[in-house]
C-alpha cells in the first residue's frame, strides 16, 4: 500500500486572504488557546503522524526514511487555522440509515465550534441531501449549545435523514447562497461517494468550502476505521435480542432462536454481538459462504448442537448466504434492485433460512420450531451507549479541527487507538470485512463450536 | 348474572380417609402455622367473599341476604387442608406460549409447597401436556428449593413448554402413575380448557387429585382476573418498542412507525403500551372495527397526523382488523388454519398495514416511508419486572393455598386487587375484552387525539 | 368509621352566576362530550360510589339502607362541570422530595384540562410553595401541550420543588392575582396538610377556587390510596440495589449486604422491593419493633443466615428501629429536630446498623464486611416506570375531572382498584402502614424465612 | 524507557522433560490447530511486537536496528507450547474489590483451556489470596464448561474474593500439592506484588508453574493497559447516577449534585463517566490539585455555573483532594491507615466536600442544597456490559495463550488496540493516570466549561 497521506489536503482552498507560508500553510492563530487556558493547548504537529504498520516484523532491517513510511495524519488541533471562526459559517448533514451517536455527533460539532473556536452561525440541514436542495424548500435548523443540549439522550437525528444522492452542482449553490465555510457530511459509504462529488465540484468552482466526513456505518466496515460510532450500541443491543432467542429455543423441544442482524456486506456486527453474549451457537457472515446441506452444512450443525443441547441459537449477518437465496419472490427486494442509497436491495436471509430450516425438519421427520427476530429498527433507533457518547464527543471534537484547519474531502478515523485524518477518496476505495483466518472469526468459532467453514 | 361461586368446590374429591364435617371440610389443620410462627396465621374463613359488584349504585334499597350475592371466594391459606403435606405429591407443568413470570410462579409454588407446607415431592412436568404423556418419554424434572431459587432471573420456563392438547386418560394414567395429588396448570385459554377435560377425567375415575390453574395470557383477556402475570412486564417492553418506531417516523419525511403488538381478540396490550408510551398517535385493536378509507379512516387519521406533526406512530393489535385481510397470500397463516392450541392463524396486520399504507401514499402521490417492528418473541421472552416479580409470588402462594385446601378446576383470579377463586369452567365461558364504552379505551383516544370510532 | 364522602364537597365554592339546582350542583354542560366524539361519554353520576368494605362477611345480615354504607364516590367526568373552561385560569404546584411520575401528572394535567376541557390558561408555580410566594419573585411557567409533550421521559419535576411550608394569606394573595380557579397541589402529607390550610384560608375569604391534590409519597403511606404515584417505579429500582447488595455479600466470606430504603413511618417500600427481589434475607420496617440481641434478635438471625448461606441481604426501612439509636451523634440528624417539611429528622438507621453488626462480629470473633448501600436519590429520581406511567396518566385526568366538576379539599385515591375522591382532611387525619398481621408481611416472612417478631 | 520485553520470559521456568531448542524454546506442537480446524491457525511469531511508540515523530531519521526499538510481545497463540495439556492442572484466583467482568474472564479461561487445549482439569481458589492458604480450609471448587456457563450473566465473582497478601510460602505448598501448572490470577495492584512474590518463591524452589496475570482495576490505572476489563462497565453505569445527581439539582433552586466515583490515585473513571453523562459541570480528580476558596476555586465555580444554570453537578474521584482533609474524624479511614489490600485508607472527600459546600454558602447566605450520591457498590457489582463481555474473553484466551506457551510473571495487557505480554514487574513499577495536559483532560474541561486548573 502506498502513503495514506493523499489527496485530502492537497485538493484543499487555499486561503487568499490570509498571509500563508511557502507550503501553504495558514497563519491565523487557533482561538482555542485562549478558549482553553492561559497554559496553553498541545498542539497537533506536521510530523505526528500514526504508523500504518505498528509491529516490528513490518518494519525492514533498516529504514533509510521513516518520513515515507505509511501513516496517518493525527486528529486534533492545529496551533494556526484556515478559517475565520468569526465570520464563519457551518453546515452538518446526516445522511442514510440511522445509526446511534448521530444526535451526540451533531451536538459534538456544535458544542466544539461554538465554544472551542468561537463560530456563531451554524446550520443543520434537514432530511440528508435533499436538505441541500433548496427547490424541495426544507428548512435549514439553527443550532445553537442551548438547542443540542440534551439531543443526545434520544437517538435518531435531529436533522432527520433520507437516502439517496443529489445533484452536486444545485448542492453547492446552495452551501454558496447560504456562504457556508465548513460542510460537515455524517453518513455512510453512499453518503461519503456523495461527499466526494461534492468536494469535487467545490474544486472546478474553486470555492473555499470544506467538506469533512464523520463516517456513519453500524456495519462497522469502513476501512481505517477501527470502529465506527454507534457500533458499540447497537451490538450491545442485540445482545438481548439474542438472549429473547436462546431463551425462546430453550423453551421449545429443539427449539431454534434465528437472529437477523446488520450487515450487508461485512458480519462485524453479528461477530461481536456473538461474542459479547456468548449465547450464539452459529453466526453466519458474508465473508465466509454458506453451505446448507452437506456433513458439514448449516443443517448438520444445527442437528450436532440440538443433540448435544437440545436448542440452537443462529446469528445470521444480512448479506450472509445471498447467493443461495435463488427464489425473487422469497424476499421483499428483488435480485439486482437497489435502494436510493445505491445500495443492492438484499433477499431476506433471514425469512429464507427460516423456511428451509423448517423444511429440512419436517423432511427428515424431526418436530422442530424456529422463533425469528429481526430487531434492525429497534436496534439502529436507540441512543448512542455512554462508550459510543464518549467516542462520538471525540469524533465531533477532531471533526472539527480537522475543518477549521482547512481540510477537506477527508474524514475521521481511527487508527490504532488513535484519531487520524482519512482521505475520502481512500476510505471509498476499498471495504473492510472479517478476516475469515484473523482473530475475530477465530474468536467466534471459540466461542460457538461452530466450524470454521462450511465446506 | 349468577352467584359466582360456584362448580370449583363442588367437582372437589371428597377425603375419604380424614374426619370430616357435614359440609365436606376437611379436618386436617394447616401446618402454615407451625411453619410461621406462634402468633398464628390470619386465615381465610368460610364468608370471606368479595363482592362481585363493589359500587352502591348496584346494591338494591334493601337487600335481603347479602350471602346471596354475586361474589368470589377469597384466596388465602385455610385453617384446615385437605391433602397430609408429608405424603402429598405436585406436579406443575406450563403451557402454550411463553409470557414474563412463568419461572416467578414456578419457583413461587415450589417455594410454599416446601417452606409454607412440608410438602418434599414436586415435580416438573417438561413441554406442556406434552410432558404429561409417558410414551413421549420427557423425564420429569425433581424440583426443589435449591434448584428454583433463582430462576426466576431469567424469562421463559425451565420446564420447557408446548402447544396443544394431549388425550386426557394418558394424562390421567401419568398422574396416577407418579402419585400426584395436585396438578399446578400454568397456561392460557386452551390449556385451561384441557385442564377441565382434565379433571373431569379425574372425576370419572373418582381420584383425589385436584387441578389449580394460573392463568398465564400476555393478551391479559382471561375474566374475572383484572392483570394476568406478565402483562405489566410486556407491556413496559412495548413502551420501548413503540419509542424506537417513534424515533425512526421522526428521522424521515412523513415516516411512519408500525409496532405490531399481542392481542388476539383483545387490545388490552396495545392499549396499555401506547398509554405508557405516550408516544402513539393511532391504536388499533380488535374491539374496535377499522376502516381504511373514507374521511374517518386510518387512512385520512395518517394524513391528518402528518399533516399536524410530520410523523405517525400506529400501533396495532394483532388480532386487529382481521376482517379486512381478504387475500389469503398476504401473510403466512391462512384462513381457518388454527395451530395446535387450536387458535385460528391470524392473517398478518402488519404486513398487510404497511403494503396498504405504503400503496395508498404512493397512490396519492405523497412520499412516505413505514417502518414496521413486529416484536412478539423479544418482549414474550423477557424476566418478569418487580411488580410482576411480586405479582407471581402472591399468585404462587395463593395457587397453592388453594390446592391444599381441596379445591379442584379452580384457577386464581384477581377481583377488584384482591386474589380470589373462580372456577375454570366460569373463567373459560366468556372473553374479557376492551369495552368500547369504558374509561380505558376513552383514556387512549383521549390520549392519541384518534377518533372513538373510525366509521 | 364514619361515612367517607364527608368534608370535601361541602367545602366546595358555589357558583352564583350559573343556575344551580337545589342541591347546589352546578349546570354548566361538560365540554368532554364535543371533545370525545358524538357517542357521548360513560358520565359518573350521583350514585356512583364504591364501598369502603367490599367483603361479604362485613355486611350486616341485613342492610337497611345500603346508602348508609361507608364509601368513596367515584372519581371520573361529570355531565355538568363547575367551571366555565374558557376562562378558567388553573395552577399547578409540586411540593417535597422527588418520586418519580412527578413530571407525567403535571402533564397528563395540562393535556386534559387542553384538550379534554379547552382550559388554555395553565401556569406552574416553581420550587413548591415558595412559589406562591410574590415577593420571593419565582416567575411561574406557562405550560402549554407544547411545553410538557416530553416531560415524561425525564425524572423530577419541571416546575422544581422545595420543602416547607409557607404562609397561606401570602398564597391566596397570588392565587387571587393569578385569576387562579383551580389549584393542584402534588405532594406528601406535609404538603396537603398546606392545602388544606390554603382552602380554609380561602373558604374563609368566600373564593371560588378549589384545591385538588395528587398525593405523592413513595412510602406509599397515604391511607385510602393503595398505590401511591412512583411506588412500583421506586421499589424497581430498588431491586438493583438488593442485588447489588447480594452480588457484594456473596463475594466476600460472611458477606453481608445492607440497603436503606425510604419509609419513614412505613415500610412498604422495604417490603415490596424485598419481595420483588426475592434476595433479601431480613426485612426491618418501622411497624415491627427490631431486637438486635436475643435468641430471636437481628444478630442471630444473621448467623443462622450466614451458617446456612455464607451470605446475609438486609433491607432496612429509614424510620425501622429510630427507638434503638441513643447516641445523637451516630447520625447526622438529632434527636427532635425537623427539617422544613416539618418531619423529624430520622436517625441513619443504616450507618447504625453497619456499625453495630461489625462491632458485634468483631465481638465474637468472626470476620465479616458489610456493604452498606444507601440508594435514596438515585431512586426517587428516576422517570415513571411504564406501569406509573399510565397510572399518573390516570391520576391526572382524574384530578382534572374532580376539579372541573367544583370539588375542593379532595385528593385523587385508589380504592379496590377505582380512582375515587377522598376529602384530604379524612386523608391526613390518619396514617397508612403494613399490618403486622396481614398478607403483605405474611408474605415477607415466607420469602425471606426471618421470623415473624424479634420479640 | 528501556526494552519492555524483560523479565517475564527469563523468569520462565525451563521444561527438562521436553525437546528444547537453543534458546530454551518448548517444542509441544500446540493442540489449538487440532481443535480448530484443518486450515490451521495464524500463529503469533518471534518477531511479532507492537512498537511501544508508533508515531513517526517518534522514530529517527535512520533506525539502525528495529529489533532494539522498545516494544512489547504480541499476545496470541504459538505454535509451539510448554505445558502438556493432557496432565496439566490449572488454577484461577480472584483478588480485592469486584470489577465488572470477573466471571466472564473465569469463564473465558475455563472454556479456552478446556476446548482450545484440552486441559481438563480447573480448580478456582476461593476468596482471593486466603483461598491458597491450606490450613483456612477453602475447598477450591472444580471449574468446568458445564459450571461456567452462565456465570458471567451475573456481576460479582463465583470464585469470592478477599483483600490482602498472604504468605508465599505457604500458597506455594499449596501450589505444588495441587500439582498446578498455571495459576492465574485476577487482581489489582497488590495482587500483581503477590504474584510477583509468589513468582520468586516459585523460581526460588526451581517449580515449573506459570504465574499468568489479568489485571482488575476499576481505576483503570494499570500502565500498558489502555483499557482494564470492567472500565467500560463501571463509567456508564456512573452515567445513570450523574443523571440521578442532575435530575435531583435541577429540581431544587441552586440544587448541587455531588457524585464520587471510584478512583484513588487516578481520574479516568470520573472523567469517562463525565464524558459519557455529558451532564456534568465540574469534574475533580487526584491529577489536578483542588483549590476550594479563592477567585479560580472550586466555591468560586459553583457560583459561576449557579448564576448561568441554576444548578451544578459535581462529580468527584476518591482521591482527590485528600490534602485538604484536615479533620481525620470527617471521615471514617484515618490518616496513614491502611486496608488490608496496603491501600492507604482515603478520607471520604464526599462527605468533606458536601459539608464544605453547605457551610461555604451558609457563610455567604445563599439557600443551597446538596445531594450527595456515592453509587460505588452499586456500580462495581454489576455484570459487564457487552463491550466488556468481548473484552473479558480475550483477555481470558490470551492469558490461556500466555500460559501455555510457558510465560510466568507475565501479565495480559493492551496497547494500541493490540493485546500484548507485559512483565508483571513493569506493569506494577509504575502508576497511570490522567496527564494534566493530554487530550482526555482537554477533552472533559471542553465537556464541562470548567477551568483547566484551580491554581
Amino acid at each position: 500500500m502506498t502513503q495514506a497521506d493523499q489527496g485530502g489536503r492537497n485538493a484543499r482552498p487555499l486561503p487568499q486572504d490570509l498571509a500563508i507560508d511557502t507550503l501553504g500553510r495558514c497563519l491565523l492563530p487557533s482561538p482555542v488557546t485562549r478558549h482553553l487556558g492561559e497554559r496553553g493547548v498541545k498542539f497537533v504537529g506536521e510530523a505526528d503522524k500514526v504508523l500504518l504498520d505498528d509491529s516490528i516484523s513490518s518494519l525492514t532491517q533498516t529504514v533509510p526514511d521513516t518520513a515515507s513510511l505509511p501513516a496517518f495524519e493525527l486528529a486534533g488541533p492545529r496551533d494556526k487555522i484556515f478559517f475565520d471562526p468569526r465570520t464563519l459559517r457551518c453546515g452538518i448533514v446526516t445522511c442514510g440509515g440511522l445509526a446511534p451517536g448521530l444526535n451526540n455527533v451533531i451536538r459534538g460539532i456544535v458544542l466544539e465550534l461554538w465554544a472551542g473556536y468561537g463560530v456563531r452561525h451554524i446550520v443543520g440541514f434537514r432530511y440528508g441531501y435533499e436538505g441541500l436542495i433548496a427547490r424541495l424548500g426544507h428548512q435549514p435548523m439553527m443550532l445553537t449549545p442551548e438547542s443540542v443540549a440534551s439531543i443526545n439522550h434520544e437517538g435518531g437525528t435531529v436533522l432527520g435523514t433520507s437516502r439517496g444522492s443529489q445533484d452536486a452542482g444545485e448542492m453547492v449553490d446552495n452551501l454558496e447562497a447560504n456562504g457556508i465555510g465548513i460542510l460537515f457530511v455524517l453518513g455512510g459509504d453512499g453518503s461519503m461517494h456523495g461527499a466526494l462529488t461534492l468536494s469535487a465540484e467545490i474544486a472546478r468552482r474553486g470555492l473555499r468550502i470544506g467538506i469533512i466526513g464523520v463516517p456513519k456505518t453500524i456495519d462497522n466496515d469502513v476501512p481505517f476505521i477501527d470502529r465506527s460510532f454507534g457500533f458499540v450500541s447497537a451490538y450491545s443491543a442485540a445482545v438481548d435480542v439474542i438472549h429473547s432467542a436462546r431463551i425462546e429455543a430453550v423453551a421449545a423441544r429443539n427449539g431454534i432462536g434465528l437472529v437477523k442482524l446488520m450487515g450487508r456486506h461485512s458480519g462485524f456486527l453479528a461477530c461481536q454481538a456473538a461474542l459479547a453474549s456468548t449465547e450464539a451457537d452459529l453466526v453466519l457472515i458474508p465473508e465466509i459462504p454458506v453451505l446448507l446441506e452437506g456433513n458439514n452444512g448449516v443443517f448438520a450443525c444445527i442437528e450436532r448442537v440440538l443433540a448435544r443441547k437440545g436448542h440452537v441459537v443462529i446469528v445470521v449477518a444480512e448479506g450472509a448466504a445471498q447467493d443461495l437465496i435463488v427464489d425473487p419472490d422469497a424476499a421483499p427486494g428483488r435480485v439486482g434492485s437497489r435502494d436510493k442509497s445505491g445500495n443492492a436491495k438484499l433477499k431476506d436471509i433471514g425469512v429464507f433460512l427460516r423456511d428451509r430450516i423448517l423444511a429440512y425438519f419436517e423432511k427428515v421427520g424431526r418436530e422442530t420450531t424456529v422463533k425469528y427476530i429481526d430487531p434492525s429498527y429497534a436496534i439502529r433507533s436507540i441512543p448512542a451507549c455512554p462508550s459510543d457518547s464518549v467516542y462520538c464527543w471525540n469524533m465531533a471534537r477532531n471533526a472539527v479541527h480537522a475543518g477549521l484547519a482547512g481540510n477537506t474531502a477527508m474524514l475521521i478515523g481511527r487508527w490504532h487507538g488513535h484519531f487520524v485524518h482519512v482521505p475520502i477518496a481512500l476510505a471509498t476505495s476499498r471495504t473492510r470485512s472479517v478476516d475469515p483466518d484473523g482473530d475475530l472469526w477465530m474468536s467466534v468459532i471459540e466461542a460457538t463450536g461452530q466450524p470454521r467453514e462450511f465446506a
